[in-house]
């Protein structure tokens, strides 16, 4: 947990709001633009850009351009990415898990 | 992954930068607030403070007082704390895992 492992910077790319939002979506199927901004509720064009050059840039997203007419781009997860996908999706499903007792926290606070 | 849904924000809280990374350092022991903090490189007091304080209104931490003189405080891990950690551990190993090609990517870019 030191603070300039290099592991900090990438843990914090994928841990961010949007970007732990967008492995998960990003798994199992790669996906479009457009079709990533409406899966995940809330995310701005501007947002969703960032975050997946973020993760372009650590080798976890591939951006694919299909030589069509009209050109295709789709986005899809390297082999790394698919690992660290994984973990955030289980990550995902644990808070889902914990979710009830929150609200009873939440609740009676 | 609705904006609405109420796991987001405390989805939020446990990736966050520093919540993630007291998630981790919570686990498997409790710690008292100056061990946590030299656990976790680069966190300040106030950062750590509130960090703790969303956790615990999460009702993921407990903040444990001891009636002892001097007080001593710790902190612990709920069930549903640890739950959330052991999932958060296991995405900061997935992270470690992919280190090498994500370093080998950012060379070569």
């Amino acid at each position: 947990m030191a603070g300039a492992c290099p592991s900090r910077a990438v843990l914090e790319h994928v841990t961010s709001k949007w970007g732990s939002l967008t492995l998960a979506a990003l798994s199992p199927e790669p996906a479009r633009f457009g079709e990533l901004r409406r899966a995940i509720g809330g995310i701005s064009e501007k947002m969703l850009s960032q975050t997946l050059k973020s993760l372009e840039s650590d080798g976890l997203v591939d951006r694919r351009v299909q030589s069509t007419q009209p050109l295709h781009v789709d986005y899809a997860l390297t082999p790394s990415g698919e690992t660290v996908a994984r973990a955030v999706k289980a990550l995902v499903l644990a808070v889902y898990d914990v979710m009830p007792e929150v609200l009873r926290t939440a609740e009676s606070a």
